[in-house]
């Protein structure tokens, strides 16, 4: 099969609480390095409130921008869990009860344990497709390029695997990190030239503290390995020039 | 002074690396808790990678629709910090050296240590208002209502001390937490009642994982401290009912 050079995505994290900052996202950069992993690119983010016509929108918006759209958040059992319906309204489709995903919950339940809160959980866009939750049965779902996830991090993490097939990647994105004793603006110029000259090529720089010591990491990021080994040594020619210490490669 | 009941904000995540996965962002949630400390409610995050077109637009569609517009990352001196001049091009203004600035620098570095490197820290849009930085020299800047500040986590949290005179909250918004044993469809339909009771009030309701035991938080918010308190008796009447263990409530 021939692969699609760069497909995207985009991430839509519902919740007031995250945008109160009470509780910190950690969902985006799951999903990121397991996208990356599969040879897909996180193009945006958003993160939105749990607001029916917001979430309405920003699916529709980035389900066309995006080769895929993955959101998190909002299809638990309470009133605050407007994810399904609002994806249901996005497409304009039936928002009814999952039979599939009601077999699977009937089964995960012990007897008389289903109730009303608990079935709220599996109605969902007519026709979704289910991602299975191997770890509190509850499944996502998706509707054509919108994949639906829980919005708690070690559930949404356990469902990745499920996933894998459904998600069809472009070229993976390699990646190398230099991390050097030195400090941005020392080889901010001679860094500039390599990015320069290798135009189609990522190279971001990112400085850290660690053990009280001050570093930069250069992250150099393509799908072709042979393009990352060129900035590299165009790196280490200037960093050995320099006299700068290495501290780790990666 | 009267206040406005409600002012809001986005915040605008620069950068390859939280898109990527590589870095975890955690400026949202600094940014959003220090926000609602003053009365400003965050209503919108988005992550855009270092692309100037689209951090132009970003900025000049999130300046429109917000009262303030935070922006972290892209600020620092190599050839990946493009958020200056990507702010003076979103207001079609003179992307210069920062005379104030350039004087804070050149004393803050030791002679001969003020490179074109971290000169490049002081380009700025024309007549940008400086946010200054008390960890590591190179300041942030303001244009209108666009706060522009550095992606580094300890540093940007060291500026916002001195941005608080800049930026009028409204009412803040108080919240209250109630953490219950028990799972969110135990408690769904009687939590729905209270929401619908008191429509004005922000009721979440986040489960949690804590010493191998399952709980529910309730987060109420609002600005008006009595209908918190009207809502919290409610919820605590049907915990009471259900004979629901309290785990918390501050």
């Amino acid at each position: 099969m021939s692969k699609k050079t760069k497909v995207n995505a985009a991430i839509l994290i519902i919740g007031n609480e995250i945008l109160s900052g009470r509780t910190q996202d950690t969902n985006t950069s799951t999903l990121a390095v397991w996208l990356n992993s599969i040879g897909v690119v996180v193009q945006e983010v958003r993160v939105v409130p749990d607001i029916e016509e917001t979430i309405i929108n920003s699916i529709n918006l980035l389900r066309k921008l995006y080769d895929y759209v993955f959101t998190s958040g909002g299809i638990g059992p309470t009133h605050d869990d407007i994810t399904s319906q609002a994806v249901a309204k996005a497409f304009n489709i039936k928002y009814e009860i999952h039979k599939e995903g009601y077999k699977i919950l009937e089964s995960y339940y012990k007897p008389g344990e289903f109730n009303e809160g608990r079935q709220k959980m599996i109605w969902m866009p007519e026709n979704a497709k289910l991602i299975l939750n191997p770890t509190s049965g509850a499944p996502g779902f998706s509707v054509e390029n919108v994949y639906c996830l829980p919005g708690v991090p070690s559930i949404l993490k356990s469902m990745l695997g499920g996933l894998k097939n459904d998600i069809v990647g472009g070229k993976p994105v390699l990646s190398l990190t230099i991390s050097l004793r030195t400090v941005e603006s020392e080889i901010a110029n001679s860094l500039t030239k390599v990015q320069e000259n290798n135009k189609d090529v990522e190279i971001g720089s990112y400085p850290f503290f660690q053990a009280g010591k001050l570093g930069v990491s250069i992250v150099i990021r393509s799908d072709d390995q042979n393009k990352i080994n060129v900035c590299n040594s165009q790196i280490l020619d200037f960093v050995k020039q320099k006299e700068i210490e290495v501290v780790n490669r990666d």
